[in-house]
């Protein structure tokens, strides 16, 4: 499946359990330094494939030493595998468990460990590194594994940069097995009701194909600092007090000038830079006229379906490129030269 | 239209634009106290209509004396009238407005005032009331002026919360008329690259229709809190590296023990309490034995398309009742029994 991980929030508040999981031989560690995760190469098995990027999966054992002595690492409990059973593990770890006290479930954490750590693992674990710029090499990782990196790193930038409680400028406390954060100060309103502060943030973002009013052009576009060449779909944040549909309307006469009447929604993807979730719409223009916005990007188009096609479906990339496959532009495209093609 | 204001961006950075148009008299002020908005009721021309509840829509004159004593106040620029043009409005203001100073535009402002400037305002505008508390008040407002509200609370919750600086703790100041928010001290790491500590939050909540395996039920629960008798769709917050349907899945699950298959988006609403967006799904149940979690929800049972079009339609409330025609779970709820009715 996509899927890899039951997140089971009702464990969050279990600090027994979770305490009970950390030391579980059979509890995968996932690692972070500066936001980036430890992976391996996976050398390609059938000879005709390309190495592919893995997730360590590190257990307890791995990381004891260092969990224990610093403050400077996070801990987040990322959910349970929805595959993989401790009682098959048993057999494999050597160990009797006990029935009582088992419950079978083997729990995932991320564990964000200081440079001087980070180090010291690279030299221990050969053939692992920190996949680093995280943008655009998190795309190599298998789908279900970039799902759990988007959770786990969406929620470590979080704590990189809430560090402070932002009503009263006080230390914070990390809960709830890394999802909430509470303000240290007693009086602080912050802790009466129930606020956004306490709790990660998700940005959603807006990205649309938009369709020539000829349905047989797109709209795409490029920023300053993509690779020469790449045009990908608009995009932007949605703001407080907007639909999904004129987020992409306002965005989309911002950046290019175009108007756009009807907006579908096609599909969405977590991008963990730091936490936004993308959410794809095909938007069907009213207009044809661009007048680019060079605050915002370099350069917008209209291409046509089979210069798309080319590119997409034959690979011809002479005249341009899109994103690859994984990422949700790539995607929202691909559905398009589906539609009536 | 529904929407009444054009957010004209661009103009946020352009603070002479902003200052000259503080002080225009066809820019429009609309008010706030402890996030609640100013509106008063409009005698419902109509015999057979019910009052409506409106926006005191006030004017450079009516504020000026609380903007300049005090540094209570939060300004927010909204943006500009679509429909309304000041040359039509030059007229009624017995103004000859110099045409290369004037480009017609209607801004709009927020502003949030103290408690005492508050009382004072109401004493002073007869009939006007602060909307408290605003839910289900905001309700009541026409749709267009419900997406004003949306826009303005959301922006000032957000600096009510969000005063310091959660990297560092240090103070903050406002900028790009109350769209951005900076920390003051120099050498904070949140000035360095973009993060989304310097913007406003918006927090998207799915919220489910969730349709039994044979068509002809759909679940609804109720929180404790809710008035008696009234049940409504299942929601909750989207969790950081998750889709859409995914977190539809997880919280139907979570909440009701009920296993979800098909997502289909419909549609989505902003919920300014404090900023979320409510992205409305239909979600096709796979499982229907209910588990209600007691923390999360009071109750949760399957109704038959028949009970829903006896509240909806026939307007019979005895058994049981759903949220206002206003509220996104209601356009679900009339969406569902729509289909294949
Ligand atoms: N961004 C958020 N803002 C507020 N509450 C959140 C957020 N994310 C998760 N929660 C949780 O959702 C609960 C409130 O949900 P609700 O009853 O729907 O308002 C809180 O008690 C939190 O446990
Ligand atoms: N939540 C947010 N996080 C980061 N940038 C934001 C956010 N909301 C609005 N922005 C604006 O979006 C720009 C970055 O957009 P992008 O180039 O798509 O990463 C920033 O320069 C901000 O002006």
């Amino acid at each position: 499946g996509m899927t890899l991980l039951d997140r089971r929030s009702d464990k969050r508040v279990d600090s027994k359990w979770l305490s009970k999981k950390q030391s579980h031989p059979a509890t995968v560690y996932i690692l972070f330094s500066d936001l980036s995760p430890l992976v391996t190469l996976n050398g390609g098995a059938e000879k005709s494939q390309q190495p592919e990027v893995r997730l360590c999966r590190l257990h307890h054992k791995d990381v004891e030493q260092c969990m224990s002595q610093t403050e400077e690492i996070t801990l987040i409990f990322l959910g349970v595998d929805l595959h993989v059973h401790t009682n098959l593990l048993a057999a494999h770890n050597g160990k009797v468990l006990q029935e009582d006290d088992e419950d079978g479930l083997v729990a995932w954490f991320a564990l964000s460990i200081n440079p001087t750590s980070a180090e010291r693992f690279k030299q221990k674990h050969e053939g692992c590194y920190f996949l680093h710029p995280p943008m655009p090499a998190l795309l190599q990782l298998p789908e279900n594994e970039a799902g759990v990196v988007a959770q786990a790193r969406s929620v470590l930038a979080w704590h990189s940069r809430y560090r402070f409680c932002p009503t009263c400028g006080s230390a914070t406390k990390i809960e709830e097995g890394g999802y909430k954060k509470t303000c240290v100060k007693e009086d602080c309103p912050s802790l009466q009701g129930v606020h956004n502060t306490s709790y990660p943030r998700v940005d959603p973002v807006v990205i649309m194909q938009v369709i020539h009013p000829d349905g047989n052009h797109c709209l795409l576009g490029r920023q300053k600092r993509f690779p020469p060449g790449m045009f990908t779909c608009l995009a932007g944040f949605v703001e407080p007090g907007e639909t999904i549909e004129d987020a992409v309307r306002r965005e989309v006469e911002e950046e290019a000038g175009v108007k756009v009447g009807h907006v579908q929604y096609v599909s969405c993807q977590p991008w963990p830079m730091p936490s936004s979730l993308m959410i794809g719409c095909l938007a069907v223009a009213v207009s044809t006229e661009i007048r680019v916005d060079k605050n915002e990007i370099e350069d917008a188009r209209w291409f046509t379906r089979e210069q798309v096609v080319d590119v997409l479906i034959k690979g011809n990339q002479r005249s341009f490129f899109v994103p690859p496959s994984r990422a949700i532009a790539h995607q929202l495209i691909k559905h398009w030269i589906g539609m009536n093609a």
